[in-house]
């Protein structure tokens, strides 16, 4: 398993010299704490925890897997020793409110923090991942004696939380949830119910879980507009906080599954558990959804930290393993061989990895900010302030989910690639990331979800193409300003080109759907691999225009840093952008060529 | 996991519609016997024994994987009896000569029963395709007397065989081999060395197992100029061919691998083991690769295997599943949700896992009927024959096997998405089958190794292109034929373009290349990519316009296969093809923008 060592370079590169976090941490209600000396300490102690305490557990947690026994399900060795490490370090609350024990920094200080731990060790970080889930619905949402009980656990991590959405018949669809809420005579409400592939659902690091549940009241309508939500927690908590006995929780099975073994995936059964409803009855959906976009980008983060982890082991092996000689000539000829990264192809694997990371860390750190605007709405009270950066985040998260987390898968098969057969074999740990990488584009919504969240929702419905005008709209300003200096001329170009394409095949998909509802479901996978290919490019070009302003300027970093920025984005044009062109010419195809086959003619005897 | 079904419709439309086997065996000095009814009995005996016997075994021989325990390799349950029945069936020696106990029939049908081998279950057809490869080598290159003893045994299937080329320190670059042969006073020689990545290295499904190892003679010039190829069997035989106790193969481990685990892949220990030396002494490598051709064929079936089974086990569950209701309005009312193939993109990837079933099942039959000249230039002893028929197969080889394979994986790894989360647990065996599928694009040479074979040994060195005139050439006249039937217009007038750009590419490269060596190395993977996305095209065209025949003058067979096919090549060449304009653009990009960053500049920290 490559050993973890945090990229801090770019981070810094960043934070401080591409999207100025300090200027924007001064401009926050919340970010006053957040000055650029502890936002450096924070990294510092952030990468020792993930590199020194987290990265060696990942390949021992994936060979070893959760167990679940007597009907205790148990972590990997030294899974709870690292917990522990984290809760005394603090780093559950760094980004919730002091009132609750936390540290109340912005937001992205907790994304940034979450994908390192993700980075050194996926499936560690899910633990205390799904617990922030929990947090924010309860902090959103529940009455101040709910919040009063429950946030000051959960936000120093000694208990942990979860969503319970799915259900054996439904995922993507809850309007087919059937867990149901019946009330007692206390105001509190007994679940019964049977709820699947509850990420951290069970486990032994803290001492309560605290499950987030959709449900059902006896006199709720049909469909999406009858379910509620609920806090169960797995032991009943006490008016003061103690534990009260088991709240009849039963974890009947853990998932075997492909890969983040080392996280456990529960079967919960709920059989009239005690649980307190949040949010209007029968709004549970809208609820659950608040934080959907933060959440989401959680997992987007995912894309990123496979990327670079898959980067990190296949550029230690490239320099190393020696085969053939480069077709330009003996690049190490005292050698057997030249080392493979002497080789053009193994570099463009490599750069394919490195642009996907590094890509996809710019549009999450460009992405943060926004949401650190939206919590400041919630802080101030402020519900035009929220909805209006939640607005604008919302046409991020189906991108930078969707799109991202393919990036990811690709580039963790990358990886392994680089390794030749190698990369099969579980030792290396290669292959550990290519199936723990598998999971991001199926949860927190399928790829498909969020191409049909891009397109038909944030595009056509409820925006009718403005976030794509606006968007374009910074990318064709950045071309314009670039266009005359020789080192950006050609990314303004061909960004000014994709701005202007991006809009007008937007525009068709407009017109087409009005006609024909199956365009959107048709159109909607190129739209949104089309979009990230091109978001990507505009966040490659703008890191290339701040390095080559570094360059022409000087100062004390290294210029190499700055050099190899631009040739990365070179890369990312010549090799990477042009997949967008067949995204665009098959998303404009009649929506008949997906829905004509019947579907008793996919196969033939 | 998805029950295996042969989707025999489908290989008697090429066999008999399209590629018109029947003349073609005809023609053939081993093609007599295989007349049509004798070829519809064996594809029917061998669909049987593969839905019966092999598939039920898939998912259960993953589960299980291979033992080592006490020096001795145990298959997982079911696999020894599933192997008594693929001898006792005669299938070993299906296309190998009568006089050592085959069935003499064409090389082609080989390929078709391996298809469907390995689309039930992959890691059991690899012992006995292992075996295949190493009984070409013998019949090509040993001796009457190494014949006449190892082959009966082979063809029976009573033994098995290996191909022993990797080694710790090499795989691609075999020119580091280090394992020694010293000669001893016999003729024989003492093979010491240590091999890793053996499949089929050990196992208890045979009597012996002969491997084939590559090793350097004391004298042996450096480098690939020095290796030689000898026959080693697990346990020594007699003149009379019975069994004389070990010859010091020691299987020392068994790789734990990411899939294919009930395939036991060996590190084997050489240790003084007697060999007999095969081909000339330090030409081993050219021997071994005689019929590499025909091997890597065997590997892109994997691609068609696992997108083929894939499909079948996603479709089922798109029936099945419900999700939500189709856009263009409700499709099955009175159900809770619509089934999820009814959702476009859903169907997308569907019929995206059906296009690289079907369209690389129809490039691999067509190169099939190349492999049956090819041999049958070895059984008429005619070198001129043998070499024309092997070179053109040269040019399929690296595209098939690289974008085949790589297909296959996007195919598996699409089955899963189809299912959602549930994709990536278990028990459905989706997962599995992307596991399985990714090896396919590392061993027999990486899908950078198909790439270089094809644009810097096929295309520029060995042809100077006109390889790729030939083909394009073929297509074009396709295009013309057809321009002027409305139904084929679409795929003559695409097909007619691509032809032109595919031939100024490669032109473009060859100037390019003279003065930069580099270009091979870094337009390769876009040259392979894009050469099997318009080559696949040309096969859906080919298919399409046989059905547009059969259409219009009808018979006896259902009209709805045909129409099928049809929406088949339009959804080619909407949502595939279009994949080919990016591989386009980057091929003919700078070298340089892969070569100039420094190696030391990949990271900092």
């Amino acid at each position: 398993m490559p050993a973890y060592k945090a990229p801090l370079r770019d981070t810094r590169f960043l934070m401080n010299e591409v999207f100025d976090y300090p200027a924007h941490y001064a401009g926050l209600a919340n970010g006053k704490d957040a000055d650029p000396e502890t936002v450096g300490a924070i990294l510092e102690a952030c990468a020792q925890f993930c590199e020194q305490t987290l990265s060696p557990l990942n390949l021992s947690g994936d060979q070893e897997g959760c167990t679940l026994k007597d009907g205790k399900v148990t972590t990997p060795k030294g899974f709870k020793e690292a917990y522990e490490e984290f809760v005394a370090g603090g780093w559950q609350g760094l980004s919730h409110p002091t009132e609750y024990g936390g540290q109340g920094l912005p937001m992205s200080l907790g994304l940034i923090k979450s994908e390192m731990m993700g980075t050194a060790n996926w499936s560690f970080t899910m633990y205390p991942g799904l617990s922030l889930g929990a947090m924010n619905t309860i902090l959103q949402h529940a009455s101040q004696e709910l919040k009063d009980l429950y946030m000051p656990a959960l936000t120093e991590g000694r208990w942990g939380g979860t969503m319970c959405l799915t259900e054996p018949q439904c995922g993507t669809d809850l309007g087919q949830v059937k867990t149901k809420a019946e009330p007692n005579a206390d105001g509190s409400y007994r679940i019964s119910g049977t709820k699947i592939f509850i990420s951290s659902g069970d486990h032994d690091l803290t001492e309560n879980i605290v499950h987030i549940v959709l449900a059902r009241l006896p006199d709720a309508p049909a469909g999406t507009r009858g379910i509620s939500l609920f806090i169960v927690p797995k032991i009943k908590v006490k008016a003061d906080g103690s534990l009260d006995g088991s709240n009849n929780v039963v974890c009947s099975a853990l998932e075997h599954k492909m890969g983040i073994r080392a996280s456990a995936t529960a079967v919960l059964n709920f059989e009239e558990s005690t649980g307190y409803l949040i949010a209007e009855p029968n709004k549970g959906l809208e609820a659950m959804f608040t934080f959907m976009n933060t959440a989401r980008i959680g997992t987007a983060v995912q894309g990123v930290a496979h990327a670079e982890l898959s980067f990190q082991g296949a550029l230690a092996y490239a320099k190393e393993r020696r085969s053939m000689r480069a077709l330009s000539g003996k690049k190490e000829p005292e050698k057997v061989a030249d080392a493979i990264i002497h080789h053009a192809d193994v570099r463009r694997m490599l750069m394919t990895q490195k642009a996907f990371a590094e890509g996809g860390r710019a549009m999450i750190y460009f992405a943060a900010q926004y949401s650190d605007h939206m919590v400041n709405g919630i802080l101030e009270n402020d519900a035009k302030k929220y909805k209006e950066w939640d607005d604008k985040l919302g046409f991020f998260t189906p991108i930078l989910k969707g799109f991202l987390t393919e990036m990811g898968l690709e580039s963790a098969n990358l990886g392994m690639q680089v390794f030749g057969g190698h990369g099969y074999i579980k030792e290396h740990g290669m292959e550990q990331i290519a199936r723990d990488a598998r999971i991001s584009t199926l949860y927190e919504g399928t790829t498909g979800i969020q191409a049909l969240d891009l397109l038909g929702r944030k595009v056509l419905l409820t925006t009718r193409g403005k976030c794509v005008r606006e968007f374009t709209a910074t990318i064709a300003k950045f071309a314009v300003d670039h266009l005359r200096n020789p080192k950006l001329r050609r990314y303004a170009t061909d960004l000014g080109r994709y701005a202007a394409e991006w809009n007008l095949l937007t525009m068709r998909l407009m017109l087409s759907a009005r006609k024909d509802r199956d365009v959107v479901s048709a159109a909607s996978h190129h739209f949104l691999m089309y979009s990230g290919y091109v978001m990507m490019a505009y966040f490659w070009a703008l890191q290339a225009s701040v390095a080559n302003d570094k360059l022409a300027h000087g100062g004390s970093e290294k210029p190499e840093f700055y050099k190899a920025k631009l040739a990365m984005a070179r890369f990312y044009f010549d090799h990477l952008l042009p997949r967008a062109k067949g995204h665009a010419s098959s998303m404009i195809k009649p929506s008949k060529t997906l829905t004509k086959l019947p579907v008793e003619h996919f196969v033939f005897e």
